[in-house]
């Protein structure tokens, strides 16, 4: 149960099976930092290129295909004190015909809002643009964005988007606290993570949460031959799971179907059961629906699963 | 502000321009009942058909095309000790090659789940089937699952579904306490409502919640020239908009773009602003992925909103 | 087997259960016509209110619920010279970054394209706005944008939308000589039709055919006791089954199980042999992407259907 | 101008920056063969591992990012006489409550149907299993059903789907004569092929079409500075683009958006000129709707732009 200090020098841009920058074992810490999704680091320098540049990938010993890969999110915490954000809600977040009416900038021209952040009283302050906001004033819950491990058949896949292996699943649950469990497509999992949010709105409507570059302690575990098929997690309140497709249906029908399978799997419930309990006692929450693969999540009240007494 | 006591003896299936059953004032009150959505009543009596029967329509005096009218749900309490529910996820809310590991009943045969529901207690007791759950006791919120005006040209939309009017939202989220807002369509207005449910899960997934029938009792009241586009709530954490359509993305395209234009309108935030808060502060809420259109919610916490001083 | 001329004296812009304008038997042909999607006559007069004004309902004695009507386009004339179309392609039907680029009209003007139709010389010539088209001269194929059956449960659904019962497809294999098949819902079938397109792209991106008033000739008939569920039809070369949704993917899903329940129900397949043969031999049309329901038809050869020999 | 013969001896799962088999200059011919989606090659020896198993990279030199690469499918033919398929309808393509219908084999066993493909005669001839379709007998069409060039940032995208790049389209519409654009991304643009079908039904709704190897004669050019962004074609009738994405909808948008651009850039039409255009003119086929990602073609007619004289 080493801890590893990690200094990252160089980031990707896709997930996939890279060279690995440090093997660690099971049961491992690792703390290190990310960059934000423009590349900016913890002293403003554009030190990865812009897309979401990963942190690792972290090779953890002895995790294989067909294994499951835990990652506890034990600390995520801004580095920096300014963070950007989107300033327009996302053209295919409103109805077509409303596209128009967005604050578009002029042709050829971009702007981001900028926050000023501070880490120790868990807020964030808008700096500017000026606008009717004036100074808002928000909490912070700092979260991950983007993180996963590499696909099968050397898939390298953008972090742009996600898929079973995760990826930029912008999801706003992933914050400090939460253990999350991927599927294991190749050996050693190859860990990747960045793409760090102060705080983020369900969707990531204006396609960005603030994006801020973060230090990062993560503890990783292996579940030798226990198979899933799409990120799962838990927190103090609920088990999730996680489906990452477009439209949004299919997100809620992949984390469906996982949460049956869960339910089923090691709560020991029978499939009517699973079905009465989810019917009456799911909840969902929005995690994109901006990027490419959108994202939805399919949770179980810890304290009502607890309380079944067959 | 009259208190009507209505005491109904015939339920539509569709929402449209029917004779009203009672003409009532801006500002008055209305108690009544609502018959389940298998038209089963508080004595157990099937006395409507099945398929949403609505209590209803009731005239608003003074409400006319263009104008909002505002439904405050001031009591929602089940009026009868049993209630029933789905007893498998439906097909559409899972991976279509997971569809036949659902718990499908032999062909011909149906079977519900049977609740014992405590008003007084807030509970629900599963009964039966026999399941791994046992007697599982779940804490009720009781709910309106359709409800909503007349909709324009004449239209009787099927209490099956939803769009502009409202309808089969099957939003756990109206609850006693909840103020709606509906576009008018027709003078009058003509309010329906029906299909209460003792608790239902996000996205009502089992095709139910659990269905019983309620005593209701709604206070109604006209905006005059206020044109809104999809039915509006507020509770009192959040101010909400409602989009029904088919994707979910689509629902949260109806229900982003009618939010934006409320910040623009009621809170007096500029386009930009709008975008910068909703990125980062914004909420959803899955309704209904079952019914034949979906449903989707959008929040805003209005202690955010309040704390905005331009 | 009368033949009945109808002169329409008003027009109905839901479809539902109105009180017929007519009563016919089985195997009679009606010859009446129908005012353009404006409301618009062979005069050029305002005789209707816009939106898909039907002619109709026609009441087919002997239809009943679980009934198949027969609606045999025995002819489509377009009955005036002048049509209008759609001047910019719709913003659902393009990528929401590039709803911007379209031609938008300055707030508050609408502008339409005008045609000159030849229904003789089967041509239309584009008359106005001045575009680099010139004065195109496209060949016309008329049809139907708007037919269908009165729908169950006393819905009255709009002429905007389409469903089980027809309605507004929008698709452009309706053209003379085709037969189509709708389920039957209510006593009478309650025929309406109108919309006639003097010609239209697949898709209806641009919100309109060439919308024009019709000369229509229409024979029906009853299928006693055949029950379908979602319109069907067939031309010369093709039988073909109609799904009206949102997304398209749910069009085809509807499209698609009802030429498999065809397939085994009326061609002697059996489950795996429609499956094999649908896969390599399945066509599908692209109705309309931009009604509230869109419309997909899945189309088989009538030649490669009548070369089985098992 | 040269003609290369090439005989591939190892394939990849993926299109990505592969070490290109053969560099070719602008202008080239290559003539060689691809295995089938399961890896089989034309001696029916598995050289290949499954999953659509692709011929190349081949590297043509001068293309570069930004650039438009132009490859002429001269000739796809069957080279050998056995070919297979699905024989179920994929359960994506149905209604969900029609799922449990569909010919299920028991679970665990798998089975295919056999085609004897006779590339002389343009003729499959379906030998197993035993169904009402008895010998059926389909005329053939060869085309490519997975093809295109490496995508941006080190991506290596399986060849299960596809996006901008090209890649697993199952379009029925890439026959011999067909001449395909892909943008260029990486230096030499680094084509692959493979996936080659005797037919395949409009959707691949089986999951397949006949699948077979292949003796393949492509020719290739750049276009220099000619960036597009999604794939397009033409054939002796039609212009077509082509968009890749879930749901069909989004599929619609894209390939719709670079027909407009098309027109503009290359056809001399306005922003309303080839709205009105595309309006009453345009059509559609469905390309696939099974993989990870759906394909619909946006068409229009060569004649008809011929006939345009502003």
């Amino acid at each position: 149960m080493a801890v590893h200090h990690f200094h990252p020098h160089h980031y990707f841009n896709t997930i996939g099976s890279h060279t690995p920058v440090l093997h660690v074992a099971d049961g491992d810490t690792i703390i290190t930092t990310t960059v934000d999704a423009g590349g900016w680091d913890k002293d403003g320098v554009q030190s990865a290129v812009r897309g979401n540049p990963m942190t690792g990938p972290f090779y953890v010993d002895g995790a294989e295909a067909g294994d499951t890969l835990v990652v506890q999110l034990d600390s995520i915490v801004p580095n920096r004190n300014q963070g950007w954000s989107g300033r327009m809600v996302a053209p295919n977040c409103v109805d077509p015909d409303y596209v128009p009416e967005l604050p578009w900038m002029p042709k050829g021209q971009r702007e981001s809002a900028y926050w000023h952040v501070d880490a120790l009283a868990k807020t964030a302050t808008l700096a500017k643009p000026e606008t009717k906001l004036g100074g808002l004033v928000l909490r912070i819950v700092p979260m991950l964005g983007c993180f996963g491990v590499a696909p099968a058949q050397g898939q390298a896949i953008s972090t742009a988007t996600s898929a079973e292996h995760g990826g930029n699943m912008d999801y706003r649950g992933f914050t400090s606290g939460v253990t999350v469990y991927f599927p294991v497509f190749v050996p050693g999992a190859l860990l990747h993570f960045g793409d760090g949010h102060a705080i983020q709105g369900d969707g990531e409507i204006a396609g960005t949460g603030i994006e801020i570059s973060m230090d990062v302690q993560v503890t990783v575990r292996v579940i030798k031959g226990q198979t899933i098929r799409w990120p799962r997690g838990e927190n103090a309140e609920y088990i999730f799971t996680v489906g990452n497709a477009r439209p949004l249906d299919q997100c809620v029908q992949h984390a469906t179907s996982e949460m049956l399978r869960w339910l089923q799997s090691d709560y020991d419930l029978d499939p009517v059961g699973a079905s009465i309990l989810m019917g009456q006692a799911v909840e969902y929450d929005l995690g994109n629906i901006f990027d490419p693969a959108y994202t939805m999540v399919c949770k179980m009240s810890k304290r009502i699963l607890a309380s079944i007494t067959p």
